[in-house]
């Protein structure tokens, strides 16, 4: 299962909206092939392994990562080529969330006369999902609330220089994670301040550009911003309240897609925005501020998961720029806290990550 | 070295003024006698091991972790005892900052035809006298400033909540660090909000306390604040600017040393105030807050190390209170970069060490 999980993660943020699969098919103690899922649309992982042995899998111990599944999406079920290809027996590192299999697949496979054993490595292989399990289950993508403060928590000095407060490996670090993810969200006072491009520098392996996403409710950012570059190849969305007529017309023009929401008490509810970016198939959402804007989502409780840098830096001042400002949590209890915690060395910098 | 080095720690936070100082007294490969600085005023590291041979020192080796003194203090000259006691090679760790010191103990011994060898694990001995040697070449204490604050650098929440931060086990070791120093000092602002006891809460094996200081420019602290409980027996220091008669008396009448200090374009100069303590033979201070205070002395630029515990929490909030107020640094190449970094877990919490 070990080198199942490997050869998963073999496709990481390429295989969106579907999760990441690895597969083997092991005979006497022998791996006779191996596999994984390496983009939407493309075989399943299981398939990947199959389809190199033809007969010689008869008898053969089919290890996966994810529960095979039992229904037609872009390709057939793979329970019944599993089957059909003689596999005696199949062990599962984890079941599949998605309604539509949830113990289908693993049923089906024992009514075959398989013998099937699922829960191995369990957590690892909940992990290799964990985007497409929230998404699947909620429709919402998977929401990583990302920042990059000093020691004191400032974003910026108060004279409101902010490049940069993190050092060249933590800022590599970011355009890593902006390649993985399917989207990225900012609101509009970012993009005002810092004009940024929220590319993610691809490099020449990675073809894919995450959809960059703007809050913003009263399109108050111009339309030669930087966010909105090349937005005809590269997918754009402006999330904004209904009404600006004239404004939108510009930004379709421009290739930007506009996703229109109500405001709820003042402002623009991240569950709908969520939904809507759901519906796009947009399976994993990096938050990258500014202050406002995360603590709004967090508020909303919205937030899966928080990659905060911290530079080893202070930079003081009443007036200067919090990663979190907003509202926030009245009483401690109520604070965000963070569980699991990761804590790691990035450059010069220090990474804390956590779950919700 | 090793060996005395661990020695000298034995009496951590019990030396001051002095320098915790090991030493060992070693015969062909086998330790004769070990001793250790136990308090100021008590005999040196040296004089310890030595005293416990009498005449069996002839002709052995003498590993201490400091330059023997040369100089009459509250004990006489080492060197003088470890010539008459016929060492006849001494190792060195570190050489003694003192200025009545550097290097005379060394050359005394040479001269009396001794073998010295010295700088022997010097950084770990350095570290030993990092306290001591900052105050015995200045005249001021070495400072730490500590903070607590969430990853958003909050210490507070928007309506001002503020127990607990970090855990009970971050909580601790702040106990643990205020038993080690001199003094603590803390700002007006929060003695008036938060009305600590700054108390080091000693175990049995800890019979002091170390001494309170509150930078209060107004005497705006009533006298029946908490810091001021005891001062009779425990030390207790209020800096503040001349005038202000009767409050004065008031505070003085409590036990309460007054040090005057003159205001410098509306604050008072925290070089100052650390002469002022070091006249006071206060030779470690852990700087405690709130942010303004902090802010002040890091812009005086009289930090030199810092400790920052960091919740795993996010607070968020406009009007929550950051751990680094003040002015702060106008330019990021201007903000305060810890060197030496050091990243610990300590229960729940991270604390982040490093020198200025």
């Amino acid at each position: 299962m070990r080198r199942a999980i490997d050869l998963a993660r073999k496709a990481e943020g390429r295989t969106s909206p579907n999760p990441m699969v690895g597969a083997l098919i092991v005979k006497q103690g022998k791996v006779l092939a191996e596999g994984y899922h390496k983009r939407a649309g493309g075989p399943h992982a299981e398939i990947e392994a199959l389809k190199k042995l033809g007969e010689k899998a008869k008898g053969a111990i089919l290890i996966v990562t994810l529960e095979p599944c039992c229904h037609e999406g872009k390709t057939p079920p793979c329970t019944d080529a599993i089957i059909s290809a003689g596999i005696k027996e199949v062990v599962i590192g984890v079941r599949d969330p998605n309604p539509q299999v949830r113990g289908k697949g693993i049923r089906k496979l024992k009514s075959a006369g398989l013998k099937v054993e699922s829960g191995i490595l369990k957590e690892e292989c909940q992990a290799l999902i964990k985007y497409f399990s929230k998404f699947i289950q909620s429709g919402k993508p998977y929401v990583i609330l990302k920042s990059a403060v000093s020691l004191d928590g400032k974003i910026a000095t108060s004279i409101g220089e902010s490049k940069w407060i993190t050092g060249p490996k933590a800022r590599k670090r970011v355009h890593q994670i902006r390649a993985r993810v399917d989207a990225i969200l900012v609101g509009a006072q970012t993009v005002i301040k810092d004009n940024p491009r929220l590319t993610a520098r691809p490099t020449p392996q990675s073809e894919r550009y995450p959809m960059r996403v703007l809050v913003d409710p009263n399109l108050r950012v111009p339309l030669n911003a930087n966010v909105f570059y090349n937005a005809k190849k590269e997918r754009v969305a402006v999330v904004t309240r209904p009404g600006h007529r004239a404004r939108k017309k510009s930004l379709e023009k421009k290739g930007v897609f506009v996703i229109e929401i109500p405001e709820k008490r003042g402002t623009i509810p991240f569950k709908k925005v969520l939904e809507n970016l759901g519906k796009m198939n947009i399976v994993s959402l990096l938050v990258e501020g500014g202050g406002e804007t995360s603590s709004r989502i967090l508020k909303d409780g919205e937030v899966d998961q928080v990659m905060w840098f911290l530079a080893p830096i202070l930079i003081g001042g009443r007036d200067a720029v919090s990663g979190l400002g907003g509202e926030g949590a009245k009483k401690l209890k109520d604070a965000w806290r963070l569980k699991k915690l990761k804590v790691e060395k990035v450059g010069h910098d220090i990474l804390i990550e956590g779950e919700l």
